[in-house]
């Protein structure tokens, strides 16, 4: 096996525990160093540190998959990593879906694994970790026998790796257009043309967290996607529910789960530009009782992050004016580059420019599915917010 | 009515919300000053900004009740208050129990009232607020008709406006020790004895929190005072329970909380120094799946920080130290002393010593009944972690 020794002057990060080895902290290269190999990293003074899979043309050299020296990296290692990472979920009670692998937060860096009751989904979004997709899938089919799995590796980030973009059925073929429970409601799941993999599955919890709020309430939801907050209000009885979102066919389908759940009378979409309709509808004066805006990250790179700030802040200046006094503001963001602190600040201008009073109601990230790891930010992603707007 | 008004040169943070008022803030006083009195509040160069109760004897020298020139403060004053924060407890899911006034966030400074089913418990915790305890209690006969209210007055901190220590019944005497059910459970509430205002609302819903992870699970917990944590897990499904808490009082409370439930059988308490025998403990090998700490604020003034932070950190150490690879750390820290980030900080220092990996499971903070300002850090106390200890 090929050893990797580090500089001898780098951040103590890796020590520390973060997996990700930078190639320009790295000394020198024992061996070969072909894209995917299964290499060793050493201190500069040869202490070992641990094994992963290495990338040369990849910006991130090597991603460590376990500190033990003993353990060797095989199609058991594989299948135990997702045996144990199964474990976890069940005993934090998460059993029909879930986020079954969670990148670095599992020890599996670049690797996401959705299971939606008998459906797995999968992304390899490193090529170390693409070349174990044989094992992965042996894995999930000797400890779920799923009626199906689907990989949508159909994602730039590949690009990055010398991978391309594909998708497609990695078992039998399959109707991907699957039906998943979640707090007693139903929806569809689109696994081969939604986003992601298909389903949101990290606000899972704080879709029950509108449970009380929404009571009898005037609700508007915006940038809903599939309808899933909107649907929950509806459940947890609201008088009524309008949810905006700018693609037609993500309006068809929140339509469509609307109408799973019975509740097409109380919950409509529209499909329109939520920037443009929340601005003119401040200025009619329309008032509500709850606004949930669900946007999406405004930008992917650090060099671009004030766009996401400008993007948060103007989204909820628009929302807040919206809402009744007393009513409340449900807000998340969902991309690591606006970190928790960061985002309630955004809030927090957007109420003085809208010149209203927050209270906290509720602040959580995403479903413990997706354990956050401290030290590495990309685990730590989803903000959650309930305030009253006084 | 006497008017106050601000130096030139004082910090934003009053006119961007924090209704307190230094005596180091205040340029001139138009008008006499007297402990208690209403008193209306102005920029130095005479703009309006509210209304508050004086208090020449305290480093506060004025606490802002309202921001409308046009409201008096009045008895139906504190009645409306009282009134819109019911409504708001209601509208967020909080009936039977809850914190009814919290104080700053309620824009009732140095209020608090705790309701428990028909019972009430108050705390005016300075002198402008205390001398409408008449017109509070009014409020509540009025709104609640409740069976019992009591003042738990008995705090140091009323020192410092020159109030003496007292406590006792606002209304007709009752029984104080009561039943309250909280997540399907009853406790005991020790009105006229129990700690604060007799039990701890503000971990209510963390309590559920513990849910999944108790489940089969043998538990220790600490601190434990009357048990309501370790009574949950039992609850939840723990094989077995056991909760330590110095005072032999609670103890013998918690005692008679788990077989008030019917669980005597799967949970014990004992009364020792939790900071010994977890040291102790640790070094005879003992190991629990999840261990639950719910310890003092170890410091009440800025001065002595660092005590908390020692504090918090030992007891961390020495409770994973106690932890199967795997298992769960529950732990809180209810100062505002110590912010969320330092909490966490410590929390990782504590498993650097331990040589221990963690995973974040769960982070809130207190109940939304206990609403937070931002910019006001005395309404953001409660930590209250769930992390996986590897």
């Amino acid at each position: 096996m090929t050893n990797v020794y580090l500089k001898k002057k780098v951040s103590r990060r890796i020590e520390n525990g973060h997996p990700w080895v930078f190639a320009n902290e790295v000394g020198t290269v024992d061996g070969p160093l072909d894209g995917g190999d299964i290499v060793s990293l050493f201190t500069h003074d040869k202490k070992f540190i641990g094994k992963g899979y290495a990338n040369p043309k990849s910006q991130i050299l090597v991603r460590l998959l376990t500190r033990k020296k003993e353990e060797e990296i095989n199609d058991q290692f594989f299948y135990n990593r997702i045996q144990s990472a199964w474990e976890y979920r069940q005993k934090i009670g998460y059993t029909e879906n879930c986020r079954l692998i969670f990148g670095e937060a599992d020890w599996m860096p670049a690797l996401i694994i959705d299971k939606f009751n008998d459906y797995f989904v999968l992304q390899t979004l490193a090529l170390g970790m693409d070349k174990w997709k044989p094992a992965i899938v042996a894995a999930l089919q000797a400890i779920f026998k799923p009626k199906g799995i689907y990989e949508r590796n159909d994602v730039p980030v590949r690009e990055l790796e010398g991978l391309p973009q594909i998708k497609g059925f990695l078992s039998d073929p399959f109707d991907t257009r699957i039906i998943i429970n979640e707090n007693g409601l139903k929806f569809y799941v689109d696994i081969e043309n939604g986003q992601k993999t298909g389903y949101f599955l990290d606000q899972q919890d704080n879709r029950r967290a509108i449970q009380h709020i929404v009571k009898g309430a005037d609700v508007l939801g915006a940038f809903t996607y599939t309808g899933t907050f909107e649907i929950h209000a509806a459940h947890y009885g609201a008088k009524s529910v309008l949810g905006l979102d700018i693609s037609p066919s993500a309006v068809e389908q929140a339509n469509q789960n609307a109408a799973l759940n019975g509740y097409a009378d109380r919950c409509r979409f529209e499909a329109v530009n939520a920037f443009d309709v929340l601005k003119a509808w401040a200025k009619e004066g329309r008032q509500y009782d709850v606004v949930m805006l669900d946007p999406p990250a405004f930008t992917k790179s650090r060099e671009t992050i004030q766009k996401a700030i400008t993007g948060y802040k103007e989204i909820n200046l628009r929302g807040m004016k919206l809402i009744k006094p007393g009513g409340f503001l449900v807000t998340t963001s969902c991309t690591n580059l606006v970190q928790p602190d960061l985002f309630l600040e955004i809030i927090q201008m957007a109420a003085k420019d809208a010149k209203r009073t927050l209270r906290q109601v509720v602040y959580q990230t995403q479903a413990s599915d997706h354990p956050i790891v401290w030290g590495q930010e990309n685990t730590h992603y989803l903000k959650f917010l309930i305030v009253q707007v006084v």
